[in-house]
């Protein structure tokens, strides 16, 4: 026996019980207005998971609608041309950044798991909060893969606290299966062919 | 006979002749520094191809890095969260909008490929510009698909007119897999679940 399989049947009594829930959750809003928060999900190990998610954000910013972004991995991820734009709309943009919360090379699980807890715990907030239009929850799907927060209290809190009108956007490969049960629009971007590959290195204003 | 067999020859022809091309020209860049201009094509029929050619053409005006997009599609789809932005930083951004010469609906199509002719154009002076680190040709897959342009010449060009530290990005559905061939990164948006099939209406800062 491996750990594999255990965790499968997790995932899939999780799905399933996600499932009832949204359709719950659907009846519920049922007759509501056309204004609907969306629950987006971008997974797959293709590249533009966080570009395309940034993209809504800047569209959200040039409507002059406040967003927030959680950064839930390193912080030299974000010293970057998104961060720079987004710093020069601090009257629009809120941004939370694991920063030194988080480890990965030092394996420090607890001090990782003591950050994912910190950011969910503001992305909680933020979310509730009825100033963003748009929550952008930047790599949750690593910190959930790595059971870094509990997977059905997420799940809970989407379904049951997420504000009608309020979009959240995850990002990360290996959305779980409940996540994309629970989720209005999920797109997997798919690598055909990657330059990095071929020793091409990172560029500037593509990669960060 | 249908029209589609001639077609998938001249895919499959144009393919194996860029390939040949592709190869020659990496062999040309062997040895040239890390500061490569990418060919990025974002493909498939989910969500999220313009938004991540988006994310990145922001990034780049976070960096203080000129780009230049043209959008080789109707026009009301710029009067958008993006536009609005774009338009904030006139110095670093040059636009290109389609606007009135596309019709699509009306069907008349000497006045769509003129429209077309005039982008690519338009397009090819903005490759050839000192000026712009990254050029966006935002739905041109779409304009190729329809013959409006003939796919050779655009290969030819970015194959042997590009300079080589100039990031394209080209987006739409359907890329042509001569173009897949010659492209270093490819990304293709597969739709996992969506929410308007079931009647959720587009939202503005998602989707404009």
């Amino acid at each position: 026996m491996t750990d594999a399989a255990p965790e499968r049947d997790d995932n899939a009594r999780h799905a399933e019980k996600a499932k009832k829930r949204k359709a719950a959750h659907n009846k519920k809003l049922e007759g509501m207005s056309d204004d609907k928060g969306l629950l987006i999900v971008h997974t797959g190990t293709g590249k533009g998971k966080t570009s395309a998610a940034l993209g809504m954000v800047f569209r959200h910013i040039g409507h002059d609608m406040p967003v927030a972004v959680v950064q839930f991995t390193k912080s030299e991820k974000w010293n970057t041309g998104e961060a720079k734009l987004l710093a020069k709309f601090p009257e629009l943009v809120t941004l939370h950044i694991m920063g030194e919360g988080f480890t990965w090379e030092t394996q420090d699980r607890e001090r990782d798991i003591a950050a994912a807890r910190a950011g969910w715990e503001r992305a909680k907030e933020l979310i509730r909060d009825d100033r963003h239009r748009m929550v952008l929850l930047d790599e949750l799907n690593i910190v959930l893969r790595y059971d870094y927060l509990p997977m059905p209290e997420v799940i809970a809190f989407l379904l049951d606290e997420k504000p009608a009108d309020k979009h959240v956007v995850i990002t990360g490969r290996n959305a779980n299966p409940a996540l994309i049960e629970i989720a209005d629009l999920v797109t997997e971007m798919t690598l055909v062919k990657h330059p990095f590959r071929s020793g091409v290195k990172a560029q500037k204003g593509v990669e960060f």
